[in-house]
């Protein structure tokens, strides 16, 4: 089988090259650029040399050779290759977010100032959190060709810490959730910039975009609809994300305010977690394991453990730690993940297992690497 | 006039010692360690070589010679030295939280397992945020020595953050202030350890103590003694710390629910921000300058910038930037310090300054450095 | 086929665990730890949770239990488990320095202060850097259980770097070699300590035990063995190991006098590089080429690369760079290995693979990570 | 007195405005930007909020308006700024390579790419290592105004730990020397490019322009200046730079190969370093001492300690350690500086000091960040 990688250079195309290079059920690959057309992956990415020998090609012929389409390229441009894709009746996972809001165009306008070319192409298409949709992407793959979203780094941290939570109704009607975010670098892709230029970003933490990153309704949509399974309201979300001197990793902190308030703190002295409240924390705690129990790629640390960047490092995996603040009012999840692979180009690949029925760990069984 | 410090060769130590060295009423140093007790600082630091050279001593002979005494040892240890410098008539600044909650000690026995030996002692101290408790200093300063109880550094930036929205009511009563807090290392301190062994967090951002760590009570105090001020009882607070691989700096994020939702989103449609908040956020932003037009240390940023740690870094400045939510229900405060000047030696300099009544920016002039 | 580690849960042996655990021809593993004896090591090592559950146990269970035993234990101690091994008849890979001077037992004491106790066992034993003595480990492996010296981590990148020019006597008899090589902090082990303090490394760069390292005389004698195949004597060896701020990777520089001069600069005036290098360069790159065209984990890059870590990133390479001085008089060759695969676990592996025979890349086929 | 910089918003430029701006004998700033003008300084720079501010005006107006003028452009574009300066007579300071080869022009053409256009101009400028020719810069200030080429960053660092073993002629005649330095990523200026991408240069270590570095001319050159003081010829330089993931810094190791072998090491055994080698170190290191004894920024590190960027953070040092070779063949001295004080601004503050007569630290007493 062949994987075709549409522009394939950049940071998320790189990682999907590294990824599907590996994949038992890919025989080969075959690849676009548009800035390197013609030249080799292994001159871009001397990382692979000896071992990953691809020309760059065109989108076009890539669509024309492939078995399966992977597109890793900025927001707006995929419509037309997914067109191309669905004619030649083959699955198409795009990276970008021209997909993740098919059944709300309005949003998708707001947010990312394009509007859909081919309106009938998202009524096919499907949003790629597998661990939201997967009988979905099952059943439309059963009936052909399909256009898969793939979702945002941001988005895959934030809402799978939430979702337990949610689907059992344990937030309090009306309260806001927050997700507060802080990212690697590799988030901002390979062009160079000032925000990424190593002595700008170097030896400092600093939140940007708050309460205006493009992530924000596509989290917020997610809650919503993980809220309406617990029989809630839709959430209101505040989303703030903050970059830290690492190359990947996203640790996302979620406060969850609880319907139920399992210690009330009556005379508002703060005093250490009580163990009532480390009781409650264990019951949550077991209530996600529950939800996640089929999930291949996520981990509910034990008591102890908060999620850490480093300990999903190369891998598809999501930690989740639960704990409850010292007045029981609110529910803190903290989530691990890597941004390049359960963040982006893993999830693809995940999404590529999913339609093609293949074992969901296929390609994707790295153990997260130590340092 | 001659400054002493207890605990010099400790990383809070050392700067003061770096930082005292260059202020202009402090004609030399007097210095003490139990591990290096003998050796001489420059040694233990080389860093000083051909500039600071200074026997290190007992912590009796650096009172006994000195006019002004600080303190960088750990937690528990400081009555003793606090006791020899009322008795000697010299004003005492220990930075550890020995003295942070004079009035509260329940609260201090709970969270550090300690108990007050002289509890005299504690009735004519004062807790040191200058920005809270000038005026306080300034008067017992006038009848005589004063014990100060320098703030913790997540503390510092969490509460400079809330204070004026806290005095001017602008929060919502009985909602929960959430503190987020990424820090660098150094607050760790100089004694190796598996947590800050450099391959450990390198390349990681990880949560840690959520919801139980001991700086929790003494951000709560202050949050409400602000709101006190704004006529509304006490917040609740949740306090969130995490590490990041920097060195300095600690990066706040504050969430404070608003009384009034500045823009309602009837069908919590996520759109981007609107020109409402945006008016609103000014309005808001102004009102922070005008709360901190005195204050030599605090900077609110203009519109368009949110507060870095590399901004401040190697100086005695808070960096404040304001937003709101995209819904308008609650005010995102940043806060940027060097934990290691103003979340700690810089700080004590300040309250020095205070006690003597130098110009508060003796000392502490430092432009933060630009990489 | 049971694999036994003594000594899991440092780097070098943690590291082990995770490249064994995806080895084709392993089937379990059999761990031992002193610090951690009873706990499992998915507890000392989060990354592994729900991958690797394995009980730590004594060194002698695992010895009995095993099929071959790698020990990643420190200098000193390795003698008694070669022993076992060689009494159950197993293969035994010792990562530490006890068996890389089995011909020289004084520069062994010199420099490591201990003395072979079983001065039989070190007959049989051998150096395992395979691109040396690949034939002679197959031919010991042919005649029964074989104790392996894996090489040190500098002694890897230096020596592979210089073994071309010296086999072929490019080198000026009688003129020193030198090896100037940056590491990441690994190499220091896990153990907590104040020169991998992440305050003390991080944003700096320094060179540590110049002239005094203990990798010095093993270098040393891997550039004689090498020499002697060019007909030359044994090269004096300058070794300069440095510390940045990097998890993993060693990047050496090795400067090796050229017999010819390519290019007499008469005059002394220093002018850019000139075409007659450019082309000499290119000759010495094909012999380097040549010379390791059928090594499965050595790199040479082409012209315009140089060596650099990140591009052997996880994986077991050692990348090489071949370059001329500006006067020709000096061949300055590059290399990148990651320090805890080639240079140490990734290695170890190798030598396994060799011993039995296995496919040499089994287990050790990770393309470089790409950030 | 009022100091102008042209180029004030690179790199160098603003680390210029943040040292000046602390000098005790200058009284306001006057700076210049092609790509900012009519902006702020603090806008561009928002670590100077509230601290210096500045409108960025055009290069006339700054030199029309100054007392002394900086300039931090990019090499080829100083000439016409330096005449300008000659003719208002004030002295001109420029940290480009544009006046660092006033005395051999072919040099700098051929590895610049540019010609002189005014070769008058170069006649009566001077190359402003302060340490190699302080006296000539104060005779040349005596008649009137002066053109100082600063040095670049590896060329301080590597001609500076040099000097004293070549004046006094320690060196083999003959014998090449070699500088390989590690450089923080600062040294590559403000314009992002993918070289100085956050996810390209973390976690890595790479050398670059091997044998072909634009610095090699210029340290050779000042190396032959101290051999003919030391009664050699010009010794041959190998230069290689290499770049770690570090702000701030460059960490040089020099290998001088010595006129006399301290101790014959016989058989090539490679033993630990001997009491022998250890005595003529130290005689060296008082060699140096005494070279350097009335520099006010060289410090020689006693035995025991190397030279480390982090020692010598922020501030104007040259650390200077001292060791021979355990074959007593070669010495090897280690040198940090930070690469944008005294390796750029710092410098050129100097040289502002030595032109004027003030006390070469004015502006410059930084004593090293601790971390």
């Amino acid at each position: 089988m062949i994987a075709g990688i549409i522009g394939a250079t950049g940071y998320a195309g790189a990682e999907l090259v590294r990824l599907l290079s590996g994949h038992p059920k890919i025989d080969s690959l075959c690849l676009s650029s548009v800035s390197f057309e013609g030249e080799n992956i292994e001159e871009v990415y001397p990382n692979f040399l000896g071992r990953i020998s691809c020309k760059l090609q065109k989108a076009e012929d890539v669509i024309a050779a492939s078995d399966v389409v992977f597109s890793a390229l900025p927001h707006g441009v995929g419509e037309p290759f997914a067109v191309a894709c669905m004619e030649r009746k083959i699955h198409y996972i795009d990276l970008s977010a021209d997909f993740r809001f098919d059944d709300d165009e309005p949003v998708y306008s707001a947010w990312y100032g394009k509007q859909y070319k081919y309106p009938q192409l998202h009524k096919n298409s499907i949003y790629g959190l597998v661990e939201l949709n997967r009988q979905k992407i099952k059943s439309l793959a059963e009936k052909g060709a399909v256009v898969i979203g793939n979702p945002g780094c941001y988005p895959t941290g934030g809402s799978l810490g939430a979702f337990p939570a949610l689907a059992k109704g344990l937030n309090r009607a009306g309260a806001p959730v927050i997700v507060d975010a802080v990212t690697g670098v590799t988030g901002g892709g390979r062009e160079p910039s000032r925000s990424f230029h190593y002595a700008e970003c170097a030896d400092s933490v600093s939140p940007y975009k708050v309460a205006s990153h493009r992530h924000s309704p596509e989290i917020a949509r997610n809650l919503a609809a993980m809220s309406a399974v617990g029989g809630n309201p839709a959430p209101q979300l505040i989303f703030t994300p903050r970059l830290a001197p690492v190359n990947r990793g996203i640790l996302s902190v979620i406060y969850i305010p609880l319907k139920e308030q399992w210690c009330v703190n009556v005379n508002n002295v703060v005093m250490p977690l009580s163990s009532e409240i480390e009781a409650k924390t264990a019951e949550i705690r077991e209530l996600y394991r529950a939800f996640y129990k089929d999930e291949p790629f996520v981990r509910i640390l034990p008591a102890g453990l908060t999620a850490a960047t480093n300990r999903v490092r190369q891998s598809n995996y999501c930690d989740i730690s639960v704990h409850i603040d010292l007045n029981g009012s609110t529910l803190i999840v903290t989530t691990a993940i890597d941004n390049m692979v359960k963040g982006a180009a893993g999830q693809a690949v995940q999404n590529m297992n999913v339609l093609f029925g293949f074992e969901e760990k296929s390609g994707l069984d790295a153990i997260p690497a130590l340092f």
